[in-house]
């Protein structure tokens, strides 16, 4: 096998050819800025591409094949704790696809909308408010600018019944290796009028395969859009306990399980609601303790735990689900209070009259309150991207931006079954292990589905202070090597993390033997999930 | 390559040496019995192995991949309609699963079972009922001698919260073509916690490359169980106007997508429930005509259009479903009545009374509701296999094998989109073509997904009559090729039916691409749903 840089350069004059010499950046602060995550990375970029259509998007690719060059697919690049757009090996080529950004077909009856990667929370939602549309979107906490097949293809989360977001798509465009243009489902057989409606299609079913990938390129996917509820009410609940969490869980699971909740729930630790509310105080000492959090819990008047969820129906419908989660909850939380737009407006309008009477102050409540509440009815959110700058001492701006503003963090997102006492295990070697590593262990824990919950944790320093980069990343793989000793598998990889898979052998050599399949010249990114050593040597 | 009988004779004594002889069967009854579907088939099958453990199915396999000789997995064979247990090509040696029939795993909180392919609805059913549990599976309306695991990998569905059977499991377990085991999502991780509660893993989604293909032979797997609901009530409908379908799935739809319906929808035509009442009534003339269809109608008092489905919760969450459902049928049907639990057994106590007050009979309503009830709670049923013998000349018998008896079935069930004018055109073609070709046209329309309904389309006749095999086959081509012109292909495949896909070249290519990655000599059953021309030409 040849160079790769060598192959760089014999193919950047049919890359300038194929989608213009304008698209192919190579200004230095271009490919710097590129090559910065949120944690340290020495990965290299020789060049970005940004091809305006699909077709100069496949020819980049077949380009990259022939050449035996690596390219990087990214949508918004905007994965931010898990990598942003830095490849997971160096030197390969940036594909970034934000320019294909057409939402290609829209259903208001079927509540479907079939998108290209360009395409963001933001931009979807938009469409959706211009068209005075009846169907909600599902939006991630992370960015209003993060793209939408970008996330699904990860397999991201967000707090509708439609949360788990793989599970609501289907119909996905992929460019293979070779250039060419496959599309999964029914939307790969002509004229097929149920592609996207029908996640199945006929014969084996391909879209978990372009999934944590690097097995091809998503540039199509169709997402299913939930009708808006007649009714719809928030519900917030609170726990100062500190061994509350697992009764909490428990009870939550059966109405999970038997459909009265068709949402996610999100719980968070003290840690991770501190750092919505405020940077680190830095009166206090670093890492700040658990005996500390409590003076700071005191002040801001939050609780060990924090709860959030909604319900979704007719009236009749949220009313009972309301009793049975009074029930279910009866005793185990300090406060359960429940929002809809009506009693959210109304506290807007009367935040003096409402202090009047009952001394508390709902401004800096309604604050915190409006982002969660938005993201229960799928409105994305830049709000939350502020805890990025926990440790910063600079303040939030008002165009936040992690990679530029030497924000650390580092995720994992270790996946469970729903019970008190997994939950409790999980939080409980999160929240000493990072302490013991000098990071505030900020935890937010999403019963995910019906059965399962996932437990995000994020480590947030300031990149700028020295040694800091190393010490978040000891403590990131001390962490993620205990969790996956435990058997607890973060449900998504970093780009520093992307080991995992290689731990049973018969598995690895599959998604080997996949890979050489569909990308026998290991020019789609090399390493993202699927281990790729020496399949480009086959070829050579 | 070698020819294959020649291979299949120097496997022989290996395999009867890994699996003992007494489990290789090549007595001509038996093979006969074997290369027989309910409709003309030419395969022949070289001999039946009947492997234990999955450690003796792995040492089957590697045998087999050894000698290049093609083996043809089936759990129960009952896949009645698409082929029983016929192989796609000819000379492949049969591999029957059914001897391995263990629960490997099973818990009650957290709603999962884990099975292996011999066991059968019946099987699970008593399990569950054995312990007194408190979950409910979802079952097909064919026999209860079905694999759960056969069932799943060809998505067939049925009627409950859960009817979508592929959408309800997790971490297969898999025999791969080199005789190695592989275990789907963090089934496959060391020691993972949520291996049978989360569905996707880390890394590329495996599941559905193994479903509906050829891939991989499936030897274990985790099914979902839904909780028993506080409250549960069935409710059925009828319609006897000719253009009353497409009104009533426009009215289901908004239910189905809201969440309000949790399960699939059954609407039957009246050739359905027909030949659900009794045999094909010979004082008729072939084929019952519509106008002719009319007459039995009346005398049995069935309308056009027939439907069934259920509301499951609490009594409040039962009570707002049953509005709403009223609402949304109000003018649409003729009928519409609810019975639960307490009613059927007070129904069944006063039949005499009741047809003293109301002068209806209920007796023989309730021997056809009885089954249809069991269904929606997830009990199977043996009643629904009495329609295979609707136009046999002999008694349905009190152990019905469609097989054995010569009963004709070829079953096709293309999918549309959930809209009213969808379900007409797919139901008026069928009609149409079948009734040309002589044939009474069974028709149910499943509203499968909250987006899609699949209409399955049964051709039945007796095989025993000359001549039948042959016009029943022209109607099933003549059928699926204008349903596929059209764009509604079937969810799933008849061995007679791989062909369809074929017609897209770039997608045909990857499948032949990953076949050749996974299985390259061609060994585990060539030709079903994966296109397999020439691949094992490769390795020769």
């Amino acid at each position: 096998m040849r160079n790769r840089n060598s192959c760089v350069a014999d193919a950047l004059l049919e890359w300038a050819g194929a989608i213009g010499p304008e698209f192919v950046v190579s200004g230095s602060a271009e490919l710097r800025a590129a090559e910065t995550a949120t944690f340290q990375t020495t990965q290299r970029i020789p060049v970005i591409l940004r091809p305006g259509t699909p077709q100069e998007a496949c020819e980049v690719v077949r380009i990259a094949n022939h050449h035996g060059t690596a390219v990087y697919p990214v949508s918004s690049g905007k994965n931010w704790g898990y990598g942003s757009r830095v490849p997971v090996t160096t030197d390969c080529v940036l594909l970034d696809l934000s320019r294909l950004n057409r939402i290609t077909d829209f259903n208001e009856r079927l509540g479907y909308i079939t998108v290209e990667p360009g395409v963001t929370q933001q931009d979807l939602f938009n469409f959706l408010r211009e068209r005075n549309s009846k169907l909600w979107m599902d939006a991630t906490g992370s960015s209003p600018d993060c793209s939408l097949i970008g996330n699904a293809m990860e397999r991201g989360f967000g707090h509708t019944p439609y949360g788990d977001h793989f599970s609501n798509i289907c119909g996905l465009e992929v460019i293979l290796a070779s250039g060419e243009v496959i599309r999964t489902g029914y939307a790969g057989l002509p004229a097929a009028k149920a592609g996207p409606v029908y996640r199945w299609g006929v014969g084996p079913s391909l879209d978990g395969l372009f999934s944590q990938s690097n097995l091809g390129i998503v540039i199509g996917m169709t997402i299913w859009l939930m009708p808006a509820p007649e009714y719809f009410q928030s519900f917030f609940f609170q726990c100062d306990r500190e061994d509350g969490l697992a009764p909490i869980v428990d009870a939550l699971r059966p109405l999970r399980m038997d459909g009265t909740l068709r949402s996610a729930v999100h719980i968070g630790n003290d840690y991770k609601v501190l750092a919505g509310i405020c940077q680190f105080p830095w009166e206090e000492e670093l890492p700040l303790s658990p005996e500390r959090m409590k003076v700071q819990r005191a002040k801001a008047k939050f609780a060990r735990w924090s709860g959030s969820g909604a319900l979704y129906g007719t009236r009749n419908q949220v009313a009972e689900a309301r009793k049975l989660l009074r029930r279910a909850l009866a005793g185990k939380t300090d406060k359960l209070q429940f929002l809809d737009d009506r009693k959210l407006s109304l506290a807007s309008r009367f935040k003096g009259v409402y202090k009047t009477l009952s001394g508390l102050d709902l401004t800096r409540t309604l604050q915190l309150l409006r982002p969660v509440y938005g993201l229960l009815k799928g409105i994305p959110t830049r709000a939350t991207l502020g805890s990025t700058y926990w440790r910063k001492r600079m303040a939030v701006p008002a165009d936040p931006d992690p990679d530029r503003d030497g924000c650390g963090l580092l995720w994992t997102a270790p996946v469970a079954p729903m019970e008190g006492h997994a939950a409790r295990t999980l939080i409980g070697m999160a929240e000493r292990t990072l302490l013991a590593h000098g990071f505030e262990p900020q935890i937010s824990l999403t019963l995910l589905t019906e059965r399962s919950l996932a437990c995000v944790i994020s480590i947030t320093y300031d990149r700028e202070v020295p040694g800091e980069d190393g010490k978040a990343m000891a403590a990131y793989i001390d962490l993620q090597t205990q969790l996956e000793r435990e058997g607890y598998y973060s449900y998504r990889l970093g780009i520093a993390g992307m080991r995992t898979l290689n731990s049973n052998p018969a598995y690895g050599q599959l998604l080997r033997d996949l890979k050489r399949a569909l990308d026998p010249g290991n020019v789609i990114a090399p390493g993202r999930y699927i281990p790729g050593e020496n399949i480009g040597a086959a070829r050579a």
